[in-house]
């Protein structure tokens, strides 16, 4: 069984080096979504988070050997992959929580950006926690 | 461009209707991930919280009508796709934070299910909130 998603647009940033988490992020960046999506933006306002889901395009394709992997923060640890946030997992998908700064027709101008330039956003969500 | 993902496991619920939201769910169900991937599911404990990345297969295709749309419980009003959960998005992905009830190998019993019997999982990550 296997499901086809396409971007429905790019998060863009100037930096090379992106942090290893949104949570330890400030970096800032633009998510360019496609025109044909702009009408499903109008309820994004600036101070909003928002939940980025995306595809992890530069990942290597995984291997069963990674279902335990040691991230860099932690010291050694091995841990299994549905524990851990790295991009090498069985589907490369990512999510992060971005604070929108402004937005302006289909350019959302957000920080904590923690993905590289050019990665494809699958969706954005809102970010709802436990009411 | 697009991407192909695989199911590594699919929900499991008794019950034919499912709550709207994760937020307001008490139903309880199961994660069984493919066997494959066992040893990933290692440090998930009873009593986490847990990210659910997955594919909305009983939602019909997507058409532009739907980026602005009006959920159940919102008194009419009309809201951008992408500031709703609404499954019916241009990338059908759901995701769900979930509390772990109890880990036996590769099925995971889980309170607070929002998704029919038979959906796809993704992805499961740790639900990380700022730090």
């Amino acid at each position: 069984m296997t499901f086809a998603v396409n971007p429905i647009g790019f998060i863009l940033t100037d930096s090379a080096k992106v942090p290893r988490h949104w949570t330890v992020s400030d970096l800032e960046g633009t998510l360019e979504i496609d025109r044909e999506y702009t009408e499903g933006l109008k309820d994004i306002k600036p101070g909003d988070r928002i939940v980025v889901i995306f595809y992890f395009h530069k990942s290597p394709e995984f291997s069963p050997e990674l279902l335990v992997q040691t991230p860099p923060h932690r010291n050694g640890e091995r841990i299994g992959i549905f524990s851990i946030c790295s991009p090498i997992r069985p589907n490369p998908i990512g999510m992060s929580v971005f604070t929108v700064l402004a937005i302006e027709k289909n350019r959302i101008r957000v920080k904590g950006v923690d993905a590289y330039d050019g990665t494809p956003i699958l969706d954005i969500k809102p970010y709802i926690i436990e009411q």
